[in-house]
């Protein structure tokens, strides 16, 4: 039997935001592929083999992953929110090109899903309402000078902020960075919100200032989201016009 | 009856790709507001009222919305993609800040869903895998100097650009002079996607270069992804690597 690939988005994390196009891909899969608190999210489906790994070895998942395709086996890839953004569609892509020719000939697909910056908008209002941008804060694989390139870039044309990664244990001293690089470049009183477990049952909102902003407040779990000059409060939510005052 | 109010995106087209929970705060509504063809995706239920409209009157949808609310009934808001990007959610805020002051104690939620540029992602592999940012090409409601500031400032920090909006037929222009406008700041290699129909059984693509591309390829139904300097072909899928190369 010929093998295939498919490399799906579980969503924020309630079953509710996984697609029915991702569930059916990983009903049909003969093998699942990921990091195990991602697979702790899917219904067990029988026969089915789980290859559950550690969260910082996405090249090594990948390899395995293409592996068992080449071998004739359904694989899925499972990531977390949409596989495309931050996750492991690019992983598996690097490792096709960098890896066994035949693998360029597999059947390999993506599915899209409910990234987290989606969800953790969605607990707030529309801070994302206008042109926005989203950073990864983690600097293992690109230079911090790379980061700092872009924060400025997006302060200066006014974009939206979204940081993924903001903090990790091995990464404490990022977010205060960020958050001190762009106070230099923006208002005090620009909105800033650290959405933790957006899209869970969990979900948990900080909203507060660029002025006031603690980094210590997200952990590896939060997104931070940074308002454009016009984002504001209206009742108890946070949005960001479409447009720009005055042009209608 | 309390009344209440959800926004909730549909997806980008096919119903495997609009999340159970949307699904569930469709059946649940009394009243669908929203533009036709989105309306036109949504199962029947019985009793439930469609008020269908034009797609340029947001602002006057979002009230027509907001006093059903008021008013006892369980209203959704329907937008496509997800409703925070580019859609129904921010008019709706925009609504209830210029609106009756009443309009602030509403229920109201926002419901995550697939934004089309994660979809036009997954069609062509994971071109999305780096730092990015979204821009829609309308300026309707911005000036037309914002955004190309924005496109400039996008390419000189090398993200992957998504641009929702690039054209119309009220809009013939825009997208040739942003393309012109990037071609004077990054290379002619780099990977331009033109993705049309993204997210359902018609979605078409066409994959050229920034020297390449002709912009009377995109119409109302496309998103066009320009991608950042790393951005790369390998077999017939483009995808941005995860981080910079000498890098891991």
């Amino acid at each position: 039997m010929t093998g295939s690939l498919v490399v799906v988005g579980t969503g924020p994390g309630k079953a509710e935001l996984m697609t029915p196009a991702t569930s059916a891909a990983l009903a049909r899969a003969t093998d699942l592929v990921g990091y195990g608190p991602y697979l702790d999210r899917i219904p067990a489906t029988a026969g089915q083999c789980r290859h559950a790994s550690d969260n910082r070895v996405e090249l090594d998942r990948a390899r395995h992953a293409l592996s068992l395709a080449a071998s004739g086996k359904q694989v899925a890839v499972v990531s977390g929110g949409d596989p495309g953004v931050f996750a492991m569609a690019a992983a598996v892509f690097e490792a096709v090109e960098a890896g066994d020719p035949a693998w360029r000939m597999l059947d390999i697909k993506v599915e899209p899903g409910v990234t987290a910056m989606l969800a953790a908008a969605a607990e707030v209002g529309a801070p994302l309402g206008g042109d926005f941008c989203a950073i990864s804060l983690s600097d293992n694989l690109k230079a911090w000078t790379t980061i700092e390139r872009r924060l400025s870039a997006a302060a200066e044309a006014d974009f939206v902020i979204a940081l993924y990664n903001p903090a990790s244990k091995a990464r404490p001293r990022q977010l205060g960075e960020a958050l001190a690089l762009l106070r230099a470049k923006k208002k005090p009183e620009t909105p800033v919100l650290f959405i933790r477990a957006a899209g869970t049952s969990e979900a948990k909102v900080v909203s507060t200032t660029l002025g006031a902003a603690d980094a210590s407040t997200a952990d590896m779990r939060t997104l931070v989201i940074i308002g454009a000059s016009t984002t504001r409060q209206v009742g108890r939510w946070i949005y960001t016009p479409r447009g720009e005052r005055g042009i209608s």
